[in-house]
């Protein structure tokens, strides 16, 4: 099963047009991710905060199928996947009670945050990403049986 | 017992200096009041959005006393007070593993939203009111008698 | 010329890593579409809050080339197109001294706002779109006369 | 005079009330305080990113006036006040074509960043402080000038 979380759309996501403002679902979508780094073990203080290593997202993208309100309780599952040594992508599915209202993807590049050079991804990464990924297969495996 | 919320901080709360960004404590606060509205039963979605009745918040005032990180897991407790017959406020507490880290209010007052002109809580409002507050006057009742 | 938009990044802005989160990119795009809009003389509130007919957005994308940090003086261009009917893209070049940071998309389709349905874009739009594209093509005439 | 800032209101500032939310009015004064950094020279960057010496808001209140929609152009005023050797207040209030639409005060404290131990302010600050503030005294008396 990929690893999913759950969120409920506050106040503050909406806009004047009654529902959540677009970039809003994309820092939603990043909540999911450091959820699941949290629930891998990894410290988010020390992850986030003062890090020698960090992981910008240098692409991000998503598509809007559904108009979110104030409320509703949205399920976000993620799965990432390791492009190269130093590069990683996750997508994300955002439904509400099963139905698709949006998807969206961020690229991350690992670096050395002082020089902001390029780095290979370290091991609690790797493990991350095999963890969630894994999961993410066994998930899907098991859903082509059902069909089969 | 006050109504209690918990909430992890998130990356998009904090700003360059490392920590939680002032304002956001305050959205924080407001997220513990929706939560708690929900509670009580009401529709977040028809409270927020296109309603006839609103409760805009004419005051907030809020004290910082530590910094708060990322990836941290706060509690906001919040007790709610009518004031008038058109007016209430929330008191809300946050702490991080009973450490008090800030306070806040934010005053309310209930208008017709087409006129913008005040007008008297509507009966979920003021059992909204009543509930919390004997919640929160029970703690207190409890914890007087712990003491003596 | 593009249109162009000046915008200094905000403390805000930025998170723990120290520089602007990613998803604040796009919202600072969609400043310059709101300035571009009152710029050609659209009224924002109307445009905005309790408007008949609506624009959101149903895909967003980009690229982050460099870090952002609090204090910089960005700039803003942008390029809209009409794709149908009832869809327009906005392409967006953020800009720091010359030295292009970052670029994104940003895909609208106008729905009637109390259907949710699409139709066709007003006069307006129509106007604001023809005006910014050909401004956009002049300035790229220009540019491939100066190469000639 | 004041220092004063010039601030359209975004799309993002908005919520599905259809206004303002509420904590971004406070968000929009942060940046009135940036900006008055700004013009008096110091560099924003090296004043909110990796500093030694820190001001963070140990308290912050506002009362809102009138509601602020998309596309309004508000006026922030700001008078700083030295409250003691480690301690300064702004008063900030802002206006929609001269009607007072809301009041904000910030309290902020200077501490050593790594130890978050207090200190007193730097001479950069209290310059800001005294050329802030005679700014704003200096307008004040011509002001009673004007009325008597």
């Amino acid at each position: 099963m990929p690893f999913t979380y759950n969120r409920t759309i506050r106040f503050h996501d909406t806009d004047a047009a009654g529902v959540v403002y677009f970039a809003n679902v994309l820092s939603i979508c990043h909540e999911a991710y450091e959820e699941s780094l949290a629930a891998s073990g990894i410290n988010l203080k020390g992850f986030f905060t003062n890090a020698s290593v960090g992981f910008p997202i240098v692409h991000a993208n998503a598509d809007f199928l559904r108009p979110m309100y104030c409320g509703e309780n949205l399920t976000i599952s993620l799965i990432p996947q390791k492009l190269s040594v130093d590069k990683f992508e996750i997508n994300y599915e955002v439904t509400n009670t099963d139905v698709l209202v949006a998807k969206a993807i961020t690229r991350h590049v690992c670096i050395d945050v002082s020089s902001r050079s390029k780095q290979e991804l370290p091991d609690e990464m790797i493990e991350w990403l095999e963890l969630n990924r894994r999961d993410a297969e066994g998930a899907e495996r098991r859903k082509s049986r059902e069909v089969m």
